[in-house]
């Protein structure tokens, strides 16, 4: 249970983590940090907006990078600096949605990386891009 | 339940959300989205890291930040454009944390928001920064 | 996060809260309140009672009150006295249901408050009914 | 898995559930119904109180008296009608409480009970007490 040091990383390393988004993780996430936006909870009010139905948080489906970096690249040891996130289309429920992370720089001396991290759905629509700056395991 | 439209938002307005995140919430929260890094999951090995013990996802910190935004300011009917975040010190099982955000940037012509983010914990130190941009509801 | 006092509160004022009930949150409650029961749980058995299929707790719908009391109104630091309640009609899995409570009477000297508490579904039709008894934050 | 009918059942039968009252039950249960009152989930907030430190939800508490009554008295195939509840002390993060059901009216010919509901702590207090209405299995 340890990933890549910087030295066994190179620029265009990837890594994907692909999952289908339920009710039930929706509804687990609100759980966990209290955001009951009804955009996410109510049915009835998520009916009236531009999505037409309740969607996931846009932080759930960001939670997918952080699982690719903590899990396989650069894997377990990997500290989270930073992220940017862009919300570019919903999560519907029942969406597969991708995690792909890959590197983009690498800083050996001060021992950083930044990844690309682009989440998309099972259309290959882009859901989320952004980018992701990690200290990996030494 | 309808949060607040950009007419009724004015720059420095700021809400927050506390929570004291426990064991139970790193957990439901590694399920969810299945980051399973030992930093988080693993007592013997995170006993091994700087941190000395396992620390909670960066992710579940920012996922408060949402909260606010979804619940608070602007409220329900809020759609989540964007996030920054920069994870400055680590969050410990039982610390008590408050995101807080703030409103930085008006852009009523575009609908658009830009809050400043911040995590703290309960000695007041920041362990998230970053800014979020918002469509508050119309 | 600091709810109402009691001078604040005048008769008349009322808040709400929704939410669309699913199988996760049925059986969550259930994991932990332990009630079972094959009404909840079982839909086989289910299928043969007056409600062809498996509801929600009752309870579960209550809790919904104690939501819109310790939030929103009268918000956090509020302590919960007593509750009555009726069941008047079953929650289903995928029922949006609204609790909402409504202040009834005001005995500013002992700083507690009377709410009538209604929980409807998106029908409109009263699932539970009752009243709750409070003591404000002060 | 069938209950009891009205037939079998006498006044004075009763019948009880226990359970240590985790951390875990407490956010899992405010992640079910969205009650994040600080009493509950802000440890540095609750320390303020009266009540110096974090409490489970009253509503927790009562869901053990459903528990009773769907799972043991009168047990599966009961319909809940209705519950009285006094939130007389508070319950700790680690008590172990004890809801008990004692059958002290039956009315056979509406196929009502009603029962005494009494929730306790390890010491013996009682947390909560109150009535229960149901309708038994036929």
């Amino acid at each position: 249970m340890k990933g890549y040091t910087i030295k066994e990383i190179k620029i265009g390393d990837n890594a994907s983590f692909t999952k289908t988004v339920t009710e039930t993780d929706v509804y687990n996430f609100a759980g966990v940090c209290g955001d009951f936006n009804p955009a996410h909870m109510d049915e009835v009010q998520a009916a009236q907006t531009p999505f037409k139905t309740r969607i996931a948080h846009g932080m759930l489906g960001a939670s997918f990078i952080s699982t690719v970096l903590g899990v396989h690249l650069p894997g377990p040891g990997t500290i989270y600096l930073g992220q940017e996130l862009k919300f570019t289309k919903p999560v519907y429920f029942g969406d597969t949605v991708t995690a792909t992370c890959t590197v983009s720089e690498i800083n050996e001396e001060k021992n950083i990386l930044i990844l690309d991290t682009t989440v998309t759905n099972q259309d290959g629509d882009v859901v989320i891009k952004g980018k992701a700056t990690v200290m990996p395991p030494r």
